[in-house]
């Protein structure tokens, strides 16, 4: 069994960009790539993403900004926000941390990002763009998984994958991608879904199986095909007494069991999330660039 | 067997809209819905596709013009035509008849095209937004097999769709419409394409199936399982020595064999082909009903 190491992988592709920044901005007296997050109200996990990001950014040499702003800020004044955010020339990509308080539109605020500026890859351009496979911003995690997928050079073409989950920000958008005819693509895909009748079904039947459900430790070893390749996006907090924190990540796959059958597994904690927070400094590059018109 | 009638239903739909037309427009001393095409160069397909459109809409009393132009045309040119029917405001929807010559990039034309009056779906807003499930004008074909499927009654929730082929404009998108959260939708569906290994496993697990392949008579009875529902997007041109024309039209599924096996079946022509046009009745109404915002 191959553990698909997104720790490892992840610090190698910083490093990259890393040396990019340095030879392609610094070098030539350019400004560093700057990533601005907007953080509305005091979600615990929200913070930690936020400062998660902010450090991902440091550690590249990007230059990065945090605008927060109390829960019962207004729609309109959030609209500024991005008026604002949109016309500054010094920043290059930005992102709303989700989710807003239930009193704000999220769509109507994601709408209004540039879509040049919109690194989370989630207004409907970039959507759009994706499905028709022209150049755009990908959403984070599916990019980070297509980059696992490509680093640890996993053959897709042919295959079935089999996605468990259908969100807008996951399951819906990887098995796109993954569907698409293109390099490290052109796989045979199922999307299931809570709808889906009998899941075990079809996960038996993937080569490659992706989990983002949001159940924790919902696939077990008798729902996984000996050798498959199991990729789990999920991230849950379990209580935990012998840790200093009090708690443990665990993802929808448990792991366990699960990594004794197949050929290939990511790990939760030090998986698909730092690649999805890589994917995120990859656009935000691709931003300063301009690489997408 | 049951045939899935798209003759019957679009003429029932037609009167719907034509009803529409009468008492919310016509008997409001309102224009119309105006619906516009351009033609560029002079290929028969396509001026017959452009010329069955005219004549829906008069069936239903909407407006329709036919905006010609050689297929020398420049893409500037081009470009400046869009500019000017986005901005005339006695036309609420238009459409470009594919393909452009190959001179013309047809992504550049397309994205060009105000989103609230791109009727035929394929603008990048109008994609994604469909993938979000926000409001928007769906692509024609996709949008004419949900409408047959809904109006048949045939129920989706948790039934195994199997799509055969992943184009941009009805493969990928009617794959994404029957897995999303909404009534008549909710189906577990599979994408398969040209790199499909053994794309008759699939197919047979299908409780659904649509083909659009490209494929004349692709699907064969020991394809597909006992009491299926076949939805059949393929059409295709056969030569034939009894018919006026010289030819005859035939989809990618073989009708003869596959009806005796299958639940229901749309026949070809007088299927989704029809269901294509009324579904540009439908956007051209909802854009001049300015339903979606």
């Amino acid at each position: 069994m191959k553990l698909l190491d997104g720790k490892t992988l992840s610090e190698q592709i910083k490093a990259e960009i890393a040396r990019e920044v340095k030879e392609n901005f610094l070098d030539k007296g350019l400004n560093a790539p700057h990533l601005a997050a907007v953080l509305v109200g005091e979600d615990p996990a929200s913070q930690t993403y936020v400062a998660n990001k902010e450090k991902s950014c440091r550690e590249v040499g990007f230059m990065s900004s945090v605008y927060r702003y109390p829960a019962n800020i207004s729609e309109n004044k959030l609209l500024e926000v991005v008026d604002f955010l949109n016309n500054d020339q010094d920043i290059d990509g930005f992102i709303f941390q989700l989710p807003l308080p239930a009193h704000i539109k999220e769509h109507k605020v994601i709408e209004k990002i540039n879509p040049l500026k919109d690194v989370d890859g989630f207004h409907p351009s970039n959507t759009g763009r994706m499905m028709l496979n022209l150049p755009c911003f990908l959403p984070a995690t599916p990019f980070g998984i297509m980059t696992l997928i490509e680093r640890y050079g996993i053959e897709t073409a042919g295959k079935h994958v089999v996605v468990l989950g259908r969100s807008n920000i996951v399951g819906t958008p990887v098995s796109l991608l993954l569907s698409r005819k293109s390099v490290h693509a052109n796989a045979t895909v199922t999307l299931c879904h809570s709808y889906t009748r009998d899941i075990k079904k079809y996960s038996l039947e993937a080569d490659i199986l992706i989990v983002a459900m949001g159940k924790q430790g919902f696939v077990t070893a008798d729902m996984v095909k000996k050798d498959a390749v199991v990729i789990d996006v999920g991230m849950h907090r379990v209580p935990a007494s012998d840790t200093k924190s009090g708690f443990r990540l665990k993802g929808d796959v448990d792991f366990a069991e699960v990594s004794r059958k197949c050929s290939a597994i990511t790990p939760v904690p030090g998986g698909v999330g730092l690649m999805t927070i890589v994917a995120l400094l990859q656009n935000t590059l691709k931003a300063a660039k301009k690489e997408i018109k």
